[in-house]
Formats: structure tokens, sequence, C-alpha cells
């Protein structure tokens, strides 16, 4: 072990006795809310963002404790450095900028002694003319008609992301483009959304780095042949976005458009480049896309400038540090109180546990403590109608509410109760972790409420593009930081290889057996060959 | 403590003795999985169900050990007496009669005395007429036109069960009928409801027990003023489903027709009543609604008849308490490599975790072991590109994969790499439990892969409603199998009322203020006084 490895550290020493300390009785949630200046004390706020940890199982103690923890780990450093253009992803030899796809600043970007602005400027520029074109149905399908449908074909990184970014601005989508996404390799996904659209009038993008993914490969070539079926000509109706020269950047396979994504930004990452910017524009207009990439550069700047007591992202990371490694919970729960934002938990799912999923240190040794936590989520209140009993009397998570203080559909102000349906809601959003904290007493067990249950509280002022923005960087910064802290590479997905790996190897045996029937299948695994034969016979 | 406490019965010891043995190096999956006739020895089928075990971390003596403790426990005897009407929900004082919504038995069901089949075979005649006549257009909205769209108004168990049906049952929808849910008192779940439907061709299906959902009832007054607007006369377009008597059946708010709920079905297991059985009879005909039904009785006589070793659901039940209480995983992931079962996770999310995320036995006992799992999970293979990282190098975590043999859409039958898109998702559903379970040694700590990870496979051979039916019967059984097993009232939720109580108190501060607004706010509760604060001024 290294000098500076995580667990040997004074720092981590202390916050295991300032665990101790929380468990004790007299540190019960319900005491500590109750403490002079709570709130002013264990809120941060800034960039259209308010972070409300009061409800967290903290005091002043373990809070500096924590903060010396990020300190003695430099990760402010560290954004730094990644924000600068540095070889971060140490495994793939790569930087990791997604930062620099929502920069305006006029300042270079250095990559491997390239500034990458330039062209990261081209494309921004390629987008907004290539949507304006489509809205104004100069750019139009094989049969002339304007464009209503637009679907991306992408998996993972290529669509989770700018499915919850899309989800969330659906107030804001005015230009009569309708977006799907077929994600998933099932024939199912791609009948259920050519049963919906008008071939004549429907965009697809495909959206793969490499353009090898099998999903998306799979998919596209669906779509050619039902193209094809209808008489339309694909290469009128699909535009790629791919790294430059690979085989959806190809003369060879005409496209109505290819827009150029790089190395240098993962998956998981790419909402503010070409990935998300494509899709968003045609939906939204290039204009509201900027305001987004606007607010996510604000929190950028944030992240990388605020001191570390009043740094939202960081403050959040290191309540996520604590409530896995210090007070012992394995998943946290991720609550939108908008039905808008239903799509965040699955994009943070993937965004966290793909990220910090991880057991090996940037120094390749092997970690001695828990790191990555199961997220998952649905919306409030909806939320409360399902999983809430265990969150208040089964097995304790940690839970991040979200609130949006101005709903968009304003206009619907009837009242039930005396309240709005939005008054409603918050009364929710208030109530909740108040009851987590608190809990309640009762001589009847199954009344019995023990509270000290965890949970934090942001807020934004509603579902602009802005906001939305802020919110995606938010969450990107948080996870970073956590991962400077653990000393674990956030950009790799090493353990998605072995899957892959193997499903070509039986992938093979199929199409030997598609090729000729008289395959006889690889006797070797007979859990594997039972499948097969299942696969085949089709019937179990 | 009870002579017959859990943790003090010598199954349970034995089960710990086991579970030390399954953890030394030689009983690591990849060993496991090589013995002879593993599959054979470790899966059961039965009703249209296979259920692959094999890759779950146990050997012939911990799999006879947990069938000890199932006997020891009586599970069976419970389940029968469910099923005989007996009040087994104790702690409220009623049967838990959902398996009689599906019964086509001639035999009678006694609850309380009274024979309940009657009053569920009139029901089921009411739900089949009142269908056909709207799919015949003989009952039409206001202005004459037939109904085009069906708006389920419910929260929790009044919509999840139902949204994973008809989600599972897209490929059957032919009635010309499109299904949708409000469920979120949000406003921007209704306002997005009604930017996309056209008024004067929806019936609203209100579906709440009690009538006095807060939710569902501000979404009902949205949708009554909303019809009034547009002069449509709602009483037209509005059904309801609730307890006899209650204000949705009620005369004074006359609607097209009120369907009937009993006392002793909760929400969570209600979808084979009305609840499911108006919305997906609109949606798919009545005939394939008693299809799904008979599937679902199906399992329902399997669970209860078929003895220990091959009842499906009772083993995954007690897999479930395996990787519980004795492997010690807080979580499980729930993959299905389908998108139409894109719904089930969050159905099984609320089945499993409201029915056992509890903390008191039958005897008002304080459970002391860990009861109630994290369910979670999204469809293969998109969950391969979102979290499996950290399934597979972090954090482990038993999961359940989820195949169906044929696909719904087989016509678009195109294949990439040799392989058509059902085969691809096929090769990562084999793929998958293979790389979890025997991981892959590698000199690189980054490309290591430490296995034993568990994993089940069920199988379906298609999305029939049959097979739809079986699915949600077999996990109902096997909820409760793990409800009986541990002690606990797998049919009530109090833990869902404290966070109710202090919503209503929060509410009427806010009912306060728009009434009167010099209301000063309470100010015993300063981090509530500034979320109102927050939510009267509009921003942060």
């Amino acid at each position: 072990m290294t000098e500076n490895h995580l667990t040997s550290l004074p720092e981590w020493t202390q916050l295991a006795v300032e665990a101790g300390r929380m468990k004790l009785p007299e540190n019960h949630l319900k005491h500590l809310i109750r403490h002079n200046n709570r709130l002013e004390k264990f809120s941060v706020t800034g960039c259209g963002l308010f972070y409300d940890f009061s409800r967290q199982r903290l005091d002043a103690g373990s809070l500096r404790s924590l903060i010396n923890l990020a300190n003695a780990r430099k990760i402010s450093l560290r954004f730094r450095q990644m924000m600068a253009g540095e070889q971060v992803n140490t495994t793939e030899k790569r930087a990791a900028l997604h930062t620099a796809t929502r920069s305006f600043s006029k300042d270079p970007i250095f990559e491997n002694g390239t500034d990458v602005m330039p062209d990261i400027r081209r494309i921004r520029d390629e987008i907004g003319k290539f949507s304006a074109d489509i809205h104004s149905a100069k750019i139009r399908g094989s049969c002339g008609k304007s464009f209503k449908d637009v679907v991306v074909i992408g998996i993972g990184g290529s669509y989770l992301g700018t499915e919850f970014a899309a989800t969330a601005l659906q107030g804001s989508a005015d230009k009569g483009i309708r977006l799907h996404f077929l994600s998933n390799v099932d024939i199912d996904n791609f009948g259920a959304i050519v049963d919906y659209i008008e071939p004549e009038t429907t965009l697809w993008v495909v959206i793969s780095k490499s353009y090898t993914t099998a999903e998306t490969l799979a998919n596209t070539n669906q779509v050619l042949q039902f193209m094809a079926d209808k008489g339309l000509d694909a290469k009128n109706h699909i535009v790629t976005v791919t790294s430059k020269g690979s085989p959806g950047d190809n003369t060879a396979n005409p496209v109505l458009k290819s827009f150029h994504m790089f190395d240098f930004i993962g998956g998981r990452y790419s909402v503010t480049s070409a990935v998300g910017g494509v899709p968003l524009s045609l939906y939204l207009g290039y204009d509201r896309f900027e305001e987004f990439l606007k607010g996510a550069e604000e929190i950028d700047i944030h992240a990388n400038t605020a001191p570390a007591n009043k740094n939202i992202p960081l403050i959040a990371a290191l309540i996520s540090v604590w409530n896995n490694n210090f007070l012992g919970y394995p998943a946290q729960g991720l609550i939108p109180y908008s039905h808008a934002l239903s799509k965040l938990p699955a994009h943070i799912q993937q965004l966290s546990m793909e990220s910090n999923g991880k057991s090996v240190t940037q120094k390749s040794e092997t970690v001695d403590f828990p790191c990555g936590s199961i997220i998952f989520g649905e919306p409030g209140t909806n939320a409360q109608h399902s999983f809430f009993q265990l969150a208040h009397q089964g097995r304790p998570f940690p839970i991040e509410f979200i609130g949006v203080v101005n709903p968009c559909h304003q206009k619907y102000s009837g009242q039930s109760k005396g309240v709005t349906n939005h008054q409603e809601l918050w009364a929710n959003l208030m109530a909740q972790p108040q009851a987590l904290a608190t809990g309640k007493d009762d001589s009847n067990p199954s009344k019995f409420f023990p509270g000290n249950r965890p949970s934090s509280t942001l807020l934004i002022n509603d579902l602009s593009p802005k906001n939305v923005g802020r919110l995606l960087a938010f969450y990107e910064a948080k996870t970073l930081f956590e991962a400077f802290i653990w000393d674990i590479n956030p950009f790799d997905q090493y353990g998605v290889e072995l899957g892959k790996t193997m499903a070509e190897d039986i992938r093979s045996e199929i199409a030997g057996k598609n090729k000729n029937p008289d395959y006889q299948f690889d006797n070797r695994d007979l859990i594997r060959k039972f499948y097969l034969e299942v696969l085949f016979n089709q019937k179990i």
C-alpha cells in the first residue's frame, strides 16, 4: 500500500471516529434538526441550485472532517486538471473533456497539444444550422415531406442522458417534432416504434462512437431494410453521430449528415456533445440547447472554483462517501418531485454506477472499502405509494429529493382540499424528509417509525433549459468528486467487457446454426447448450 | 421471544452453517456450475415457466436446508389459509383474497361466512359487457364520438401492475384504444396528458378504493374542470373503480359506471380485480383479460399444491431469503430481456418492497434480521450499458434475469453479424449470468472479474396474456412466501402513514395561506417554514 492509501489517511481514521459518535442516540436526526440555524449551517446555494443537507446524519465536526478529507485528496486540483485537458483517464490514456463541450470561453483547451475548442465550436455551428434547416423544412425526407418524428438509435450513454434532458424539457418542445429512443436490440423495441411513426416523415439519428456497437448496428440494419421496404431512400432519412472516420462517417455509407464525437468524451458524459446536441436541438431548437449548455458551464465553473465548503457538487459527493463508507448504506434513492424528471434516476444510475462501480484504484490496488452505490428511484409522490414503506420501516437508505419551485403547467390552478396540485406535491416533498428524519414513537410496534433516515433536498426554480443543464452538470461533478476521493477511474468501464466477449462467442454459435442446421452446439457448457436449444426450438 | 422465533430455529442455525460453507473458495460459482447435471438439479419447471437457479450460490445441502426451513415455517399451509379466505392480514383483520379474483372454479370461497365468488363473477361480467359496449361504440362520449383514449387516474397499486401488464401486452392491443396513466399529483403529469389526448374521445377511469386518495382526487378535480372548460359533460366520460358506497360510488356524483373493489384485496395485489380488469379489458378486450386471469390462476394452484421442491415461486422465495439473510445481499436486480417487460421492475419494486419492507413480525416482535430487499432494474440489454459495470466489478447484488423465448414482432427477421435481433438479445441473456458467475482472471487488475455473482433466469414462451398472468402471479406468490418465512404481514403498509399525516399538516398551512395572505406559518419548524416561503415566493 502506498503512503497516501485512502483508508490509512488520518482524515479517514478521524471520520471513522466521527461516524461512531454520530451513531450515538443523542445524535439521532430528530435531535440534530432542532439545533440552532441547522438549515443555514447545513445547506449551500449558488448557480440556481439550493442543496439542503440538514437532514443528513452529520454535525459541524463530521462536516469539517469530510472537507479535510477532500483537501487531503486534492480533489479540487484533480477537477482542475480534468478541465484543463490532462490525461485523467489513466487506464485508457485519454483526457476527459466533457466540460469543453459547454465552454463558451474564448480560451483554448489543449488536449495532447491541440486546442479542442475550434472543432467543438464548428460542431455546435453544424448542429445549429442542421436543426434550423429541419425546422424550416429546407431539409426534407425523400418524398419531399418535412420531418415530424426523430428516432435516436443508441444505447447506454448514447441515449440515457438525452432522454432525461428531453423529458425534462418537454414543456419547451414547440418545434412540432416528436422524439423517440430505439435503444434495446429486442426486436419488440423496434417493432413498437415503427408501428407508431410515419416512415416518410421520420429522421433516424444513429449514435455510436465506434459505430460497432452490436445493438445499434442491428437496429440500424432493421431501419435500412424497413425504409427500403417502404420504397424510401434511407440516406435522406439518417444522420450519424460518430467518431471521425468511423464506418458511420464514410462516403461508402452515405447519410444526410455526420456529426463528430471525440475520444476524450465518454458516453455517460456526452449529453452536452453532439450526442445530446443533435437530438435535443431537433426537439427543442438549437438556441435552447445552447441555454442548456450554458447552465452546465456555470456549474462546471462553480465546481472548479468554489471553496470546498461552498461547493455544491463537492459537498454532495462528500455526503455520498460519508453514507457509503462510514454509515454503511449500500444504496441511494433519487426521488424527483417532478414528473418531467422521471428519467433522471435512470441517467444517474448509469452515470454513477458505471463511473464508480469499480474495485481498483488508479494505482491498481484493489479497493478495501465499498465504492459505488446502487442508485434507484421513481418520481414523487409516486414513490411514496410504491417502495417508501421500506424506506420508513424496513432497510434504511439515504434519499436525494429534488424539488422544482415552479411547474410548467401553471395554468391548471384548480384546488383540492384548499391547495393546488403543485402545492399538494410540495406538501409531500416537505413531509417526507421530515418523517424519515424524526420518526414517531408508538406503543403499537406496527406503527412505530425509527426515524434517523437521512436525506438531502435539491431545489431548482423551474425546468428551464438552463436549470436542466445545471442539474446535469451537478450530477456529473458530484460523481467525479466521489471518484477523486476514492482515487478510482470514473471514465473507463472494463466491467462491461467480459459479458460482451461471452456474448460474441455465443453469437458465433447461433450464426453457425443459422448458416447450417446440422451445426452442433459446443458440448462443454451444458447450461449454455440448453438455452441455445430452447432458442432454436422456440419453446421451453 | 417465542419458541418458534425464526432465528432461534435449528433450521435457521443450520442455514448459517451452510452459508459459511458456501463462502469457501471451492464453492465459488465457477466450480459449482461445472458439477454434473447442475441445471437439471437446480431448475424447476411447470405452468409455462422455467426457473433456472443453477447460477445461485447454493448446493444440494443448502437447498435441502432451505426447504427444511420452508417446512418448519409451514408456509404452504399459510398460502392455503390465505386462498381459503382466512384472516391472514392480521393487523387490519382482513382476508387477502386476490387469488379469488382469478378463480374460475365453481367452488365457493368464504370470507367471514360469505361466499365472495358471486360478486367477483358479477363484476367480471360487468367489465366484459362494458368494454364490449365501448369497443362497439354502443357507449360513446358526450359528443357522440367513440372513445379512443383511456386515461387511468390512480397511484401506487391502482396503476403500477396494470401499467406493467398493459405494456407487456401492447402487442395484443388491437381495439383502437390508447391507454395512459395519470398517477402523479404533479400538475405536469396532468398537463402532459391533456396536451396529448382529445377530450371528446377520452374516457377517464378513476381508481381509488376509499376514493379519498389525495393525488387521485386532485387529478380528478382537474379533469372535471378541464372537461367543463371544453364544454363536455364529464359524467359521460368517467368510470370509477372503488369500494361499494364510497364517494366515487354515489349517485350524488354521477358517472358512466362504477365497478366495485373489495376490502380483502390490497392495492399491490389488485391487478386481477376490477383495478386491472377495467383498463386492461378496454385496452385488450375482455377475452384477453380473462386469459390473463387464467394464467394467474394456474400459478395460484401450482403455488398452493406443488411440493416444496417443485414449487417455482416457493423456491424463488427461498433463494431471496438465502441471498438476503445468509449471503448478505441488500438489493436485487430484476432484468427482463424484453422491452415489453420494461415496466415489470417498477411493479415488483412496489409489490416486494411495500409488502416485505417491514420490521415487525405477526407476533409484534421487532425482526432481528434484515427483511425486504431493494429491488431495481431496467430491461436488458440496456442495463448492460448502464449499471452492469457495478454488477461485474463493484458491489455485488443478485440478479433475476427474465427471457421471452418468442418475441412479438417476428416479421422483422433481418440479420446482423449472422443473427437476428432476437438472437442477439438472447446471446446476451445467456452471456451475462455466465460472466457474473465465472468471472475472469487477469494480470491487469482493471480487467479482473471476481465472479461468484449469483443470478437466476426465468423463461416464458411468449408474451401471451396467459404468460403475462403467470408472470404476475409468480411474483405475487414469491413475495408472499418470503413474508410467510419471515412471519411478517405482507398485506399492510403502516410505513406510509407518517408521511401522509405530516403532509396533511403542511397542507393545512398552505391552505391557510391561500385563504388569507396574512396567515403566519408555524415558527416551530424553521426548515419547514423555509420551504413554505420558497413555495409562496415562487423562487429559491
